[in-house]
């Protein structure tokens, strides 16, 4: 999507360690004009695919997944992050990895929220090694609820999440495919 | 705000301790619907006071905020709620005290994203005793910005923050002013 990429050069920093920081119009700062455009492309993309429901995870994932829905004209559910868990046995529950933070933390759903009925529409920010990704599908799973497509922002393409999950049959459509970062530029597929 | 008021009568519930579930459509699963008929309603009743930025705090306040900054023409930012700080002069910290959780937490705005040209749109979801509000002004102050107006969601009169905020001179503009529960229904003002 030629929007984010065009954004994402000019005003994406390269850091060392392969990170892309993109918080001055993206995941702190948020250009909601930019938001709405991504939105209708994700709606666009999947308009046929009879969803339901979009699904995203706390917290950057919220404004483009309220977007998404907005233009599908269905609910938006952002799953939760928690830290300790009380039982309970009214909720979703699964479990994220995360590399960066070299620590598991737990996402759930309201059951409520979520059943077989569902054709679901899982969006998010960023997609890498996928683990956030796994859990949201398992929380779909958990559910019976049909993962009917996946919209990412931003696919680092060489950290093999999205690759993993076209493996596993799902439709995966990413707005920005990251190939490679050369010298503090971004390279995309 | 009508539809807003009626949403939450059709669809809240009040469970035992003063607490009022929206989660059907507010906080957990939410209607992008009626989020973008709150931040209509935010843009028209701040259209004049020329807002160059709206201010929240993740993560249920996003929504409203991303509509609201939409209408007005303007970035979102959100502070981000931190557990432990490392020691960083690129940002502003305030502390927030919740009486829910009895806990202080820290909430941070990079510096790049707040300063003293900006005239800034507090939005957040709730209103109850005022600290998340207080922690959010604080960091306007810091920034120099000026504060040109707060809006919220769901003021609950009773806790005293909105009145609070008042007192000290900002213009705060309530969409639902819940004044009591009474017998498991809500009290509007």
């Amino acid at each position: 999507m030629r929007a984010l990429e065009e954004r994402i050069q000019e005003k994406g920093r390269v850091l060392d360690g392969n990170i892309l920081k993109v918080d001055s119009f993206f995941n702190h700062q948020v250009d909601p004009e930019l938001m709405m455009l991504m939105g209708k492309d994700f709606a666009e993309h999947f308009r046929e695919k009879g969803i339901t429901k979009v699904l995203t995870l706390e917290v950057s994932g919220i404004a483009m997944a309220l977007t998404a829905a907005l233009e599908l004209g269905v609910p938006m559910v952002f799953a939760k992050k928690i830290k300790s868990l009380t039982l309970n046995d009214q909720v979703f529950v699964s479990q994220v990895y995360s590399y960066t933070k070299e620590t598991t933390y737990e996402i759930r759903v309201d059951k409520r929220f979520l059943n077989d009925q569902d054709r679901v529409l899982i969006i998010d920010d960023f997609l890498a090694n996928g683990e956030a990704l796994k859990g949201l599908i398992d929380l779909c799973d958990q559910a019976k609820a049909q993962v009917a497509g996946i919209g990412i922002g931003i696919e680092k393409v060489f950290q093999g999440g999205g690759d993993k999950a076209r493996q596993a049959g799902y439709e995966v459509y990413s707005q920005a495919r990251i190939k490679a970062f050369e010298e503090g530029k971004v390279i995309f597929e």
